[in-house]
C-alpha cells in the first residue's frame, strides 16, 4: 500500500495501459493516468472507434495527457495491443467477468471497476486466474489510496485512542433524479443486478473491513428498503457482526442526498470523516479523531468533547497527489518491479464474500453466515 | 414549547417546586432550578433526612440558591408539603410509576426522569391520571428544550434545504467501566430492566421523533447486541419503518465510549449535530446542514460539500440559556399561567411505544408493529 515514484518510471520506462470502455468514471481515471509519473496511458477501446476517437478528443480538451492516445475500435484489439501492459475495466458489472478473464488470458494486469463481479464464485475465478498467469489484480477503490487512510486506520488501531473497536457506522448515498431509474445502467437488472450494493455498499464494505484491518464479518443481516420494478437493490441497509461482539452497521441509497460518513467507535474514543469515498473538493483530506467525557463536579456536569482534527496535503482530485493518481501509481510500481501484492485481490474478494451475504440475507429475510475468506 | 419569562414569576410568583430522590442527575437539575428565574426549589426528600441534607449541603456548596431548602426524610412529607406545586422525580425506573401516581394524587405537577415507566400500560396510566388531575407531566428529556431544537428541525423539514426525510441515523454511548455493571443501578434488572435502552435509547428515539415532526413508525427491528448476566440491555441497535419509505437506524451502547451525533438525511440535503443530548461544554449549541453535490466538468469530477454551520448562543449547562434551565422554566411557566401543553405527554408516550416495540422486537428476533398512539 506504500505510495511511492517507481525507480523503474525515474529510469524512463513507464507501466503502460490502455482503457477497456469509454464510461463516465473512466474520465477521472484519465487524470489518474494522466497524474502518474510511471504511467502512461497508450489506447482506449470501446465497441466502436468512433466512441473510442470522441471519448479521446474530449478528454484531451479536459486534461491534456503528455502525448498521443490511440483509439481503438473493439476490446479485442485492446487486448491484442502489444505495448499494453495493463488495462483499466469499467465495463458494466453484468459483462465484466468475461473481459477481464479474457484481459488475464492475453498476458494483461487489470484494475477494474467495482463491484467486481455478480458473484463471490465470478471474482474467486478471477483471482486464482490472475495469480497463477503472475499479473496483477485490483479493483477501482479510489479511497484505499489517499495518503489519510494509513494513518486514520493507525488511529482507529491505537489502544489508547480509540481502544477496542466496538462500532463502525457509514453511509454512503446520492440523489438520482427520476430518468436515472429508467435509463441508467446503476438500476439494470442485467448490467447492474447488485445496483446501489454494488456501486455505494462496496464502499460501505470496504471502509468497515479497513477499519478493522482486514477482519471478516461472522454474520450479516440485510434489508432491501427499495427495489427497482425489476428487484435491483437501490436503498440497503446492513448489520455485520464480528469476533468480539464488534459492530458494523451501513445504508446506502440512490434516493437520498450525497452523504459520505464513516465513523469508528471503540471504548476510548472514536475516529469519523465526513468525505469517506470523495474527499471534499480542496487540497486537504481531513479526518477527526475523539475522546468525549462526560466531567462531573458538584452539580457541574459537562460534556467535554476533546475532538482533534487531522488532515493530510492531497488534493482531492486531479492532481499528482489525488488519490485516484496514488492508485496508478501504486498499480504500475507492482507491474514495474515485478512485486505483485497479493493485498488487492484479497481486500477485493473479501468485499464481494460481505456483499454476497448482505445480498442474500436481505432476500431470506434472516441471518446469513458470512463465506470465510 | 416556547422559551420566555414568566409573567406571573415576573410578577414574583414563582413555581415551587420539590426534588423526589438524592439522584446524581438531580445535581444538574438543581442547577436547572437555580437559574430559572420562574421556579424556586423548595425541599430535596430522601428516604433519610441525613442523606437530603448531605444532598442539600453539597449542592449548596456548589451551586448556592438564592434562599434555604428544605430537607426531608421521607417522600410522603414532600407530597404532603403545602408549598410544593410541583415535584421532580429522579428515581429508579422500577419504582418511579409508584411515586408519580402518588404524586398526582397529591396534586402536585411532575417533572419525571426518563424512561418514565417500564411500561406503555404505566405510561399511559400516569398520563391519564394527570389529564384528570389537570396536571402537568413531562419526561426530563433536557434537549427538547435547548433553543436549537426549532431552528434545526425547521430547517430538517425544509423542503429545499433536506426536502423529503428519507433516513435518520443515531448514535448515544458512554463507556461504562466493569463496577458499573455490578454497581450502577443502571446495569440492575429490578430498578432499571430497560438497561441502556431505558437510559440511552430514549434519546435516540426522542430525537428521531422529533426529526419527524413526531411521527410514529409503523415498524420496529431491534437487537441487544449485549446484556448483563440477568438480561438487561447493554448495547442496543435498531431500525425503524415510517409511511413513505423513511427509516431510521439507532445504537446506544454502555460499552462505547461517548457519541452522541444524529443525522437526517433527505433527497435534497442532511443536518447532522454530534451532540445532540447535552451540547458540548461551551458557550454555544452548534449543528451543521449540508447539500453536497457531485459536479462534473469534462474529466474533473469534484465533490462538492457545501456545508453551513449554525449555532445559537446557549451555555451548555450551569447558566440562564441552558437547556435544564429551560426546562424548567417552560415548565414553571406552564404551572404558573395554569396552560398545560399536552405536549409533552404525548412526546414520553410516543417515546416508550417505540421503545417497548424494539424491546419486543429484540427479544422476539422479528420485526414487531409499533402501537399506536
Amino acid at each position: 500500500m506504500s505510495v511511492q515514484a517507481s525507480s523503474a518510471s525515474i529510469a524512463g520506462k513507464p507501466c503502460r495501459w490502455g482503457i477497456m470502455g469509454a464510461a463516465a468514471i473512466a474520465r477521472k481515471n484519465w487524470q489518474g493516468l494522466r497524474w502518474a509519473e510511471n504511467s502512461r496511458l497508450i489506447a482506449v477501446a470501446s465497441r466502436s472507434l468512433e466512441r473510442s476517437q470522441s471519448f479521446i478528443r474530449e478528454c484531451q480538451g479536459s486534461v491534456p495527457q503528455p502525448h498521443e492516445v490511440e483509439a481503438l475500435g473493439s476490446y479485442e484489439e485492446l487486448l491484442a495491443h502489444p505495448e499494453v501492459d495493463a488495462v483499466y475495466i469499467p465495463l458494466p458489472t453484468g459483462v465484466r467477468k468475461e473481459w477481464i478473464l479474457r484481459a488475464i488470458a492475453a498476458g494483461k494486469h487489470v484494475l477494474s471497476e467495482k463491484p467486481v463481479t455478480v458473484s463471490v464464485r465470478d471474482l474467486r475465478e478471477i483471482v486464482a486466474a490472475a495469480r497463477k498467469a503472475n499479473l496483477q489484480f485490483m479493483d477501482g477503490v479510489m479511497f484505499m489510496h489517499s495518503a489519510r487512510l494509513e494513518p486514520m486506520v493507525a488511529q482507529i488501531m491505537d489502544s489508547e485512542r480509540v481502544g477496542r473497536v466496538r462500532r463502525i457506522c457509514s453511509h454512503f448515498s446520492f440523489h438520482a433524479p427520476e430518468s436515472f431509474f429508467k435509463e441508467n445502467i446503476r438500476a439494470s437488472d442485467e448490467l447492474e443486478p447488485l445496483g446501489c450494493l454494488g456501486d455505494l455498499g462496496w464502499y460501505n464494505i470496504r471502509m468497515t473491513l479497513c477499519g478493522l484491518h482486514g477482519q471478516m464479518p461472522h454474520t450479516a443481516r440485510a434489508r432491501c428498503l427499495q427495489t427497482t420494478g425489476n428487484g435491483v437493490p437501490t436503498e440497503f441497509s446492513a448489520e455485520l457482526d464480528f469476533e468480539g461482539g464488534t459492530t458494523a452497521s451501513f445504508y446506502c441509497s440512490f434516493h437520498t442526498e450525497t452523504q459520505q460518513w464513516a465513523h469508528f467507535s471503540g471504548e476510548k474514543g472514536y475516529v469519523c470523516l465526513d468525505d469517506f469515498v470523495l474527499p471534499w473538493f480542496g487540497t486537504a483530506s481531513r479526518w477527526s479523531s475523539h475522546q468525549a467525557q462526560v466531567v462531573a463536579e458538584g452539580c457541574f456536569m459537562r460534556m467535554e468533547n476533546h475532538e482533534r482534527y487531522h488532515a493530510v496535503d492531497e488534493i482531492a482530485t486531479g492532481g499528482s497527489t489525488a488519490q485516484e493518481t496514488n492508485m496508478f501509481r501504486t498499480f504500475s510500481n507492482n507491474v514495474l518491479t515485478n512485486r505483485l501484492d497479493s493485498y488487492w485481490p484479497e481486500m477485493a474478494l473479501k468485499t464481494q464474500l460481505v456483499l454476497e451475504a448482505c445480498l442474500l440475507s436481505a432476500r431470506k429475510d434472516q441471518p446469513v453466515p458470512v463465506e470465510a475468506y
